[in-house]
C-alpha cells in the first residue's frame, strides 16, 4: 500500500476552538490539542498517527494559527512542516496554501485534507479508503470520503452518491451526484431511509494541481494570493489578510459537484467529529469516580475530583480547574453560547 | 435586660455534620463551622455573638465532640467553657451534662440550649424572647421558643400553644398543649391554616435543677451517669459510653408536655435551620460569577471558580476543591444519601 501512496501528501488544517466542548476546550487549548476520548493521545496526535501509518513525516503538512503552532510542535515531535497562518481565514486558504506548497515540490502530487479533531475507529479501513480515494483523485476527480450515517443527524452535510466509477485500485468509488447542506430533521430521516446518502466528513483527496486549477477558475483572487505566497514566502504577512475567508466546501466542493467533478469513496470505518458533549458521551463514559444516584448522563472532571449527581437524567457535568458546566445532553449543541456570553461579559480568561 | 438574665447560662450543643449540605459540610468541617450565609461569621460564631449579647462569656457553655473542640476554640477565642464529649450520644446527654455543671455552680440557674448551626435574623427580638422564656422557666416550666411557620414544612416538629400564662416579665408566654412530630404535608397545611401551631426550633429554656429532676424521674440511669460525671470529672471517659443516646425532645420535652409542664414563647424573630440547599437558597443567592443561561437555581463555588448552567431550572450546583454536587432544589432533602453512599464505597476522604 505504501508504494501506492508515494505521490500522496496529507494536510491537517488545525483550526477551530470547538466551543461546544467548553469548558474542556478553550481558545488557547482547542479541541484538537485535547485527549478527549481518554486514549492517552490528543485528537491531533491520533490524526497524526493514522496518517503517519500511510506516509512519512515529510509528507504530512499541518496548517494552523500562530497561537497553536508551538503546542502542536510539542505534541507532534516528528512533525516537519508547519504552515503558520497569520490569522484565521477558514479552510480554503489553509488547504489551498498547503496544495500550492506541495505542488511546487511535486506537480503530480495528490493531497488529502483531514480535520485535526475527529476520531476514527478502524485505521486499517481508513488506510484502505484513502488508497481508493488517492487512486480516484489521480483521475482528476475531487474525491471525498462518505461516512455511513448511524442516525438522522442534522449536524452534518450529506453526500448523494451516484453510479459506480471504474477506477483501477478504487473498486468502491462512486460518482457524486450532490453535495447537500445540513438538512432539517425530517429531511435527515429521508436521507437515512433512502440509503443513498452518506455524511460529509470533511475529508477531501485531490491532485494539488487539480484543486488549484479549480480555485484559479472559481476564486481567482484567492488563487493569486496563494500562488504569490507559495512563490515568495516573504509576502505571507502582507498577502494573507487579503485572502477571501471561505470554506473549501463552498469555494470548491459544492460548485465542482454540480459540474460532475467529484467522487465519493464510502467509508467502512467508524468516524466521529466529537462535535459536542452528546457526541463525547457516545465516545467515552463518565469518569470512574462519578457518583450517579437516580441520575444518568456524562460527568467529566479534569482534576480527578468527584462529581456527584442526584436525581437528574441525561445531564452533562464538566469540571475543569476554573469552571463547572451543567447542562443536558439534549442541549449539547447550545454549549457554544456560554463562552460567547462569557466573552461579552469580559471574562476572556474563561473562554 | 442584662440584670434580668443574671441567673441565665447559655448552652450550645455543637454536633451534627449537616450531611444534607454535602459537599459544603463534612464530617471534619460540619455545618456549624461554616460561613454558610456569606456574612463573614460561621454559624457557631453567629450563635456565640447573639448569646454573648445577653450573657458574659463565662456563662456560655459549648458541648461538642473531641474532633471539633480545637476548631471551635479557634473560631471562638473568648470561649471559656468547652465540654468535650468522648463520643456522640445525641442531645440529652450533652445538655444534661451542661445542666449538671451549671447547677453545681448555681443551684438556681436557668439554662437555655441553642443549636450551633441555625440562623436568626432579628437579635433584639431574640433577646426579648429569651428574657420572657427565662422568666417563664423560673416558674418551673420547661420553656421553648415557637417559631411562626412561613410555610407548611414537613421538616420540623410543631408545637400547639394553649392559654396565656400569667408570668411577670413574660407577657406573651403560653401554656403548651402538645409537642408533635414532623407532620405529613396535609397535616402541615392544616397546622398552618389553624394558626395555633408554631415550629419547634429546638430551643429549650429551663432551670437546670428542673431539667435534672425531670431526667432523674424519666431517665434515671442517664441522670445517674451525668451526676457521677459532674461530681467527678475523672469518670467521664468510663461513664460516657454507658449513657443512653437520646434526644432531649424524646427524653424530656415530649413526656413533660403531656404532663402540662411546658410553656412556649412565640418568636417574633426570623429563624432558619439551614437544613438543606433549598433552605440555603432562601438565605443567599448564587455566587456572583455564576452564569445561568435559560436556567435558575443555586450555584455555590467555594474556590471562586465559575459555575455555568445551561437550560436547567431549579438546579443546585455546589463546587468545593474536591467535589461537585448537582441536584435539584426539590431533592435537597435527599442530599444526605450521597455522603452515606460515599462512606459505603470507602471514600471517607470525601465525607
Amino acid at each position: 500500500m505504501s508504494s501506492a501512496l508515494d505521490d500522496f501528501h496529507a494536510v491537517i488544517p488545525a483550526g477551530g476552538a470547538g466551543t461546544r466542548l467548553w469548558p474542556l476546550s478553550r481558545a488557547a487549548r482547542p479541541k484538537f490539542l485535547l485527549d478527549l476520548d481518554g486514549s492517552g493521545r490528543t485528537l491531533i496526535q491520533q490524526t497524526w498517527d493514522r496518517l503517519h501509518a500511510l506516509v512519512p513525516a515529510e509528507r504530512i503538512h499541518v496548517v494552523t494559527g500562530a497561537p497553536h503552532a508551538e503546542a502542536i510542535r510539542e505534541q507532534l515531535p516528528d512533525l516537519v512542516d508547519v504552515l503558520v497562518e497569520p490569522s484565521p481565514r477558514n479552510s480554503m486558504p489553509a488547504i489551498g496554501w498547503a496544495a500550492a506548497v506541495v505542488r511546487s515540490r511535486d506537480p503530480e502530487a495528490v493531497i488529502g485534507s483531514f480535520a485535526a479533531d475527529h476520531v476514527i475507529s478502524d485505521e486499517t479501513a481508513f488506510g484502505a479508503a484513502i488508497a481508493e480515494a488517492v487512486a480516484t483523485a489521480r483521475t482528476g476527480l475531487v474525491t471525498t470520503i462518505g461516512v455511513t450515517p448511524t442516525e438522522p443527524s442534522t449536524a452534518f452535510g450529506y453526500i448523494r452518491a451516484g453510479a459506480a466509477l471504474d477506477v483501477p485500485g478504487a473498486s468502491t468509488a462512486l460518482a457524486m451526484e450532490a453535495f447537500v447542506e445540513k438538512p432539517d430533521a425530517q429531511t435527515a430521516e429521508e436521507y437515512l431511509a433512502s440509503g443513498a446518502y452518506t455524511w460529509n466528513a470533511g475529508m477531501f483527496v485531490v491532485k494539488a494541481d487539480v484543486l488549484l486549477q479549480h480555485l484559479e477558475r472559481l476564486q481567482p483572487t484567492l488563487h493569486a494570493g496563494l500562488a504569490r505566497i507559495a512563490t515568495d514566502p516573504a509576502t505571507l504577512d502582507a498577502t494573507w489578510p487579503t485572502l477571501t475567508s471561505i470554506a473549501i466546501d463552498h469555494a470548491v466542493a459544492e460548485p465542482v459537484s454540480l459540474e460532475g467533478g467529484m467522487a465519493v469513496v464510502p467509508a467502512t470505518f467508524g468516524w466521529d467529529d466529537v462535535g459536542d458533549f452528546a457526541a463525547l458521551a457516545e465516545l467515552r463514559g463518565s469518569d470512574p469516580g462519578t457518583l450517579f444516584v437516580d441520575a444518568s448522563g456524562l460527568a467529566v472532571s479534569t482534576d480527578d475530583t468527584l462529581v456527584a449527581v442526584l436525581g437528574l437524567d441525561d445531564v452533562v457535568v464538566v469540571r475543569t480547574p476554573d469552571a463547572v458546566l451543567v447542562t443536558t445532553r439534549a442541549l449539547s449543541q447550545r454549549v457554544g453560547e456560554l463562552p460567547k456570553t462569557l466573552r461579552s461579559l469580559g471574562r476572556t480568561d474563561l473562554v
